[in-house]
């Protein structure tokens, strides 16, 4: 049984199928239709969510599975994640929830955003990992603690159909904005990740104090090494566009808010210029702006980039549909079904 | 492109071939299943629904096609309408959000009551035509703040029924009642526009204070005139029912609500007495009762006409059902499909 | 029509059939695949649900019907119960949300908690049979305030293929344990009636002060008389599960809450170590633990004993699944089907 949690875990040859067969779903939407008739996909939210939730109801539904959406604590008890006796509020252990939902479900997504207590249980994603290893069937991560792996690879089919295969050596600037949250650091890590991984030149750009985690650097850093690509930093807002080919903005909170929330806001708010603006966009190289939604207009980016473009937003949003669809052939994987009834002795007829 | 957000934007034709769909479909509920196989419907509600979000479902699955609800702020982030930076409570604007929408679903139906703040901003539906125009999709109203085209067309399918097509000349009388609350106009301004385009008698009973919008009143005098028909208004909630065919209940608060709302609560508050009783019911030509639910027992209307009848409210409720049918095909025409994977090169095929 | 409110009603070999239709459902998922194509089911949850709810979705949507789930209060409008002017903050009463879901529905789930108000309205399951009153189509209880016929039926599944069959004379002990909250007897009643109704001896093992109701009781009595087993009452929980074949744990509250809340909980809190341990499992004769599950680990029951098992409660939770479809099959009856637009006039087309 194969999980993904991170594109870390998967082969070169799957991501590559993935990207082509995502690619194909956008081209032809009705492909692919029943591929997996009978089965369930559970969808668990501990957080908000639109372009995932919906996303992912329509990538079920077209290949033919039925899915289910799970909201713990609306609807639904609250779930319990630790060990010891539960005299809390929460009914119902993540064991059992999990161990249920493996019965009805033949895979099961779930979104679970960093805690933002322990900087190492986020990056490490333990309560993703706790999930899935008490699951029977397939768990695809729909944005965790450390990774967004079906942005990443949505964004990746964009890229890769924009610049006709050619990714190698266009310069990716995956770049910082002021936000008034700490928000956490899955899209950026998985965004790094699946530029190197497709040979880009990656700039990130980013204020002093709002470094991405090292492990995550040093994964980047051997992907652009295999793949022919680059990675670098800047603290210079002004100049980190320059002659960019796609201008990728994120949000994210500083390391800080883990130790010394306080400062960590008021070191983000000396940086509220760092907004992509119509100016930064003019130093490109004709380059494409890049969100991975939700948005905050005029803080993050100026809605003229929005507006009038170019920009790809839209089409990444509508490339996760696509993606999840590859995604769920290949944790599925086609002609898989479940036990026939045809040909037994039904005790319904005579 | 058609949206449907008002029937006025809609000619005669196509107005009479949706009642007659909607009575089709409620003949033959199983008749045009699979018609719109493959299609998605996004289904976005600002507003609490019982009726339209359960009949919407069933619809759109009926016709072959996957609906999927959004719940603004309720599992997903709230929307931003305003123009200018983002630094408030709002993730995401309605911009982004109608234009994510509108690259995974074939349709949108969004309900999205008056604000009560703007007499003409909600008059003019100016959040409706706001959704609509980011919308690459049609846009179908499930109650807005100055329409619900979706009920008049369930309660002219029923009323063409119930007197076999001759609504005309029948005496119409949309009965204002008490409420606890100010309720929002949609319901009456559509009624009045509904049964005026069928050529029945029209007479708004209402007390003073509570008159419906000007610009209403004369599109429905213009479509009375157009279809043989008259809109009458009185104050006299004892005689307002004598001799009629109909009895259409209905609370709504009075514009004095934008200006100064202590004022219209206790204008409202000293018409308790405008309840549709049975004494009421029993002045009528053997008239009906119509109410489009949610009813306030003894409030809006005494139990027994609920109970005892003669009642179409529960009909009414039913050929939302068969009514949004006709819409869903009327936007989307017969036969429109997307793009086909047939006899195209398969990736994931050899 | 028939509705499944409570298993007393239903005739022996309705309640065979049904065993034998969700184990055969066990064994291949996909048999009855759209044996109910384009009838619509209602889920009414006034309250939580994890596995109800799921498996209610993957049940109708898997025998080709259509589910559609309502929160009464979270979307759509709070409902009514009382007969009198509806001045409060309700804006529908149960008899419209009722009679109109049941025109849109061929079926209806309602999960109904107890109120914990009155007793014997409780026991009686008043507002079950209000809403069921309210109705024209078949009413499948998903947990009431006196009984829970799913669960009921899945346990009864689970039991008669663990013993092959020869649930007859077996030892079933029906714990009681610990919980912090004073729960509903729903889960305790349908639990004896359903192992009164396989023949088995069944102990209730529970504190004075903690018996069931009087009338459950007589009824389990008759039905073990008629299947040959025994139902029997012990407070002692420590030789309780001696010689068990099955100890199947559940928390509840005692009547003492309907007249004196803090009696109960003082009276409850004083029986901590009324837990399922590992201990106790061993006093038994290779005896299975089941529980209905959400279950509070550590609490109701050690960690070992569900972790290592021998546990059937995973396995009671899927053949919910497999349970509900041999209800829904049980009340809409294979065969039955809407009328059919077949060979009729369409005017649509030419």
């Amino acid at each position: 049984m194969t999980h993904l949690l991170d594109w870390l875990d998967i082969d070169q040859e799957t991501w590559v199928r993935c990207i082509q067969e995502a690619q194909f779903c956008a081209d032809y939407r009705d492909a692919r239709a029943d591929r997996f008739l009978g089965k369930a996909l559970g969808l668990v939210f501990f957080n908000d969510s639109l372009r995932t939730r919906v996303s992912m109801e329509l990538a079920a539904s077209e290949l033919g599975a039925k899915p289910v959406v799970i909201t713990p604590g609306s609807g639904t008890w609250g779930f319990a994640w630790d060990d010891g006796p539960m005299t809390g509020g929460e009914a119902e252990h993540i064991r059992e929830a999990v161990g249920v939902l493996s019965r009805y479900c033949h895979g099961l997504g779930v979104r679970l955003f960093a805690e933002g207590k322990d900087r190492q249980q986020d990056m490490d994603d333990v309560r993703l990992k706790t999930f899935a290893a008490a699951s029977d069937v397939p768990v695809l991560n729909l944005e965790s603690a450390a990774r967004h792996p079906c942005q990443a690879l949505a964004d990746a089919a964009v890229l890769d159909r924009q610049f006709d295969g050619h990714t190698k050596g266009k310069k990716f600037v995956l770049h910082w904005t002021w936000h008034p949250k700490a928000l956490p650091m899955a899209v950026p890590n998985s965004t790094l990740l699946m530029a190197s991984r497709l040979g880009m030149d990656v700039v990130v750009a980013r204020p002093d104090g709002f470094e991405l985690d090292e492990g995550v650097m040093d994964a980047a850093r051997r992907q652009a090494a295999a793949h022919g690509g680059s990675v670098s930093e800047t603290n210079d807002a002004d100049t980190a566009a320059d002659g960019a080919h796609i201008v990728y903005a994120k949000a994210w909170g500083g390391f800080e808010r883990y130790t010394d929330p306080a400062a960590e806001e008021s070191r983000r708010h000396a940086h509220k210029d760092w907004r992509v603006t119509t100016d930064r966009m003019d130093r490109t190289d004709n380059g494409l702006f890049m969100h991975c939604l939700p948005v905050r207009r005029g803080v993050v980016v100026d809605d003229a980039v929005l507006d009038e473009g170019p920009s790809l937003h839209l089409d990444q949003a509508e490339y996760r549909l696509h993606a999840q669809k590859a995604i769920l052939s290949m944790l599925w994987e086609s002609g898989s079904r479940s036990p026939s009834s045809e040909d037994v002795t039904d005790p319904a007829q005579p």
